[in-house]
């Protein structure tokens, strides 16, 4: 069902990889929400993903961009904009990486060029992605820019690594700039702090599946899945909520407010008192 | 314009007293988006206040009631359950009342009474059409309850008074409640914590037109409207948001997340430097 | 071991009622820094509890009030000055009652009478203590006002029923009279938030041994002891933090900045993979 | 006056560089309450400040260390414990600094090799003095860490740029660490949030006069001082707090809860009501 919230937008989304990505159904979502878009991922991600067909479906096309580098995004803004025939909406940013994770660098054994990258990448990328939208007055006024998070930056999960302390960067490059950009431009930029997903990427994490089932149980909407975070974040995205700037917003069945629910305790008493 | 965001759904709005009023805007807003509403208010509002054209306005009934009774918030759904023809699939509570800052009692010589009744009529109002409702079973599943709240809950602002800890409790209201009606029946309950505006009750409060200047020149993107309030409070009525549930959410144009903003200073200092 | 961190101040305890309390913790430790004390309770606590021990151990003396009756509490102010021999420099709230726990009335089937009960002796009492104090001019500048708190203000947890809204309640009284107190007298006013404690009151719920054990293996520190909360207490009522004021200070071995721990993740998993 | 809160005690003191510092303060605070300690700074900052009268002052010894230099910290460690004589039981991080800031490139503007830089020298440098002290098992168990924050972490003011994100990331390092290092070694991490301070840092800062002004009446105890925040910082480094772990604590007067003070907005509507 569609109701043309995105009727006449126009968008770029940064990292789908599969159709399993929050950006992946973002983008299926803006299109049939009426917005038209441009997709872009690393050269790596696109060869080893499927967004190609994502782009046919969508009727959008893929810019190879390494969002690292700056050139790559302006690349990407003025191919974006030609293709879209003007200035752009919205934004998705869903970018992030720590190799400290995948080389299995425990958090007191990090590398710190491993870091600094985790930071550039999941991070940093986001403030230059904005930078270079700005500089080149690439965004319309009250335009929406999203980029996704997790709680890991705020509270502290066993494993999560420095991907905890990128988020929480993340989040904060949110407010900065939301400042400016907001003063400026009434452009609003906000961060989703979505539930524990299922994708590509999350299910790569050791021990997932667990984490999985302990924040379902704990939120009592459940978790929340890839598809209906892309259904909120196309409200980000409408004109409908054009003074929300600066927040973290969770999107997460209710986890984030919970302490302890009574699903979640008895699975743990199972443990405690199996003779009950 | 409208999307039909609410199209078939069924709510009903407590608290709506004449145009400026940010319940009566939901009002409107509901209509034009598809929803069928029931008004409802104090039966002292509905005489002084607008109410009866917004129905006719928005076809709907008013059905007075005290929300702090029990018996007449049964009434309201029973009664609206009879003229929308089924289950509500949305709740407004705009209520909000202290006979301390009526009577100007500062906060250090606040009659005990008075503060009691502002937790009542403003925060376990909330409690009671929830639990009446949910007694009823008269909530669709998957049905989303909003309460209007203030960033008083979280800093304190000089005369916000007892209405400050009544939204604090409202807040907290939201979230126990959220988690039991999340896991029982779906239902997701949030507050939205809206910019200072300026509505008939807020006009009334001193010094509110200075407030709101300062709240304006620190927020980038400014105070948020009434109407856009009412925008927003659209996106979570609908089922795009389903899986936000227990938070309370700024809609106050990024003036949450400001420590201090260069148009605010700007004012302030003209004042601290004036031959500057 | 003492430091005379107290030493020369004069303190009022509110809610001592048996040696597992944590304000007879705090009484004892004040007492060991050098502090002179005043204890007070309900006459029923009195009579059940073990305070006239503590007296007897601190040199103090016991005067019986209710926390919710304005005349009981400007006894306190006017007796305990007379026997202390001068203003205060510091108090502790330590109250907290729920008829709707007692009476195992759930959440969505409270009494709204408990209700405003539960809020009137666990938060508006502390109001009725600081507004009692203030009109007395009975606490020294740079006094200091703790009340304790619980993290189910800010979280859900399942069968803590309105105390959650309490405590809430009970935190924004702690800001905003901490504004008034400070700016007029320098008073400052904090509440802190405990891990899970086996006192005698804490002990009657039910499932807290379960919660306990969750808690504690969620913290990497390890749950808090009544002692170490009374140790901590004690810097607050100090000359060392006199700039601390209007905060929630969570005092619980790091659960509140955690969203899952190795320890508590493995015993959950028990349950989930019992053949691992 | 001193308690002898921290005799026997050992510590290590980054970012001291003149009187005026918080570190100075901090120093000097500890070698009073009875610890011993050791003191680091750059090169540079040794070359231009005063460090070397505070050693002498404190009976400490300066090692010069480069913070973001892994080699250069495990030597402050080495020469240290040994100056000691055995484990550490506190440290204060108080590093920071943002290239984008001195060379006046707006927020809007950064230099990317800049921003890497200042998340590397004041959110890294955390990391790496923390993770080398863990390798070398240089803390005592129950130790104490602290890092100096800001509450642009949280909330955006105008050109504070870069260095808000980096305070955000410094913040999440501490939470993230102190799971590991408290579940292993029950070493305590926190990060204490202060009022802006006329350091030498701080008073380079375009502005901070003004911005100083507007804090301290917005705060009902006025800004904290240096000495007050040393003060502070001695209970964290204390047996009085073992149990206050991941925690980011603002010794700031009470800003960080205020909305709006009378006082304030009094000097506010001095320019909006010139006539008044």
């Amino acid at each position: 069902m569609s109701y043309n919230l995105l009727k006449g937008k126009k968008g770029i989304i940064f990292g789908a990889l599969d159709h399993k990505s929050i950006a992946w159904k973002v983008a299926e979502k803006a299109y049939e929400e009426g917005a038209r878009i441009v997709l872009t991922n690393t050269p790596a991600a696109i060869r080893f993903g499927e967004i190609e067909q994502l782009a046919e479906k969508t009727q959008s096309i893929v810019i190879p961009a390494d969002a690292t580098n700056v050139n790559d995004i302006e690349n990407v803004y003025l191919q974006g904009m030609e293709f879209l025939d003007g200035k752009i909406d919205f934004l998705l940013h869903s970018i992030g990486m720590s190799m400290n994770v995948r080389k299995n660098r425990p958090y007191d054994d990090v590398d710190y060029d491993y870091f600094l990258k985790t930071l550039d990448i999941s991070a940093l990328s986001f403030h230059k992605i904005v930078q270079v939208a700005k500089k080149l007055d690439a965004i319309e006024e009250w335009g929406s820019i999203v980029a996704l998070s997790y709680i890991a930056a705020q509270r502290t999960l066993f494993r999560y690594n420095d991907m905890a302390d990128a988020k929480a960067t993340l989040e904060s490059i949110a407010r900065s700039f939301g400042y400016i950009y907001g003063r400026e431009k009434k452009v609003r930029i906000n961060t989703v702090s979505q539930s524990p997903t299922l994708t590509t990427a999350g299910s790569g994490v050791k021990g997932i599946d667990d984490l999985y089932d302990f924040t379902d149980r704990m939120s009592p909407l459940g978790n929340a899945s890839a598809e209906e975070c892309a259904a909120y974040i196309i409200t980000l995205f409408s004109d409908l909520t054009r003074k929300v700037t600066m927040q973290n917003l969770f999107h997460d069945g209710g986890f984030s407010s919970m302490g302890m629910s009574a699903r979640a305790m008895t699975m743990y008493c199972h443990s405690l008192n199996p003779e009950e």
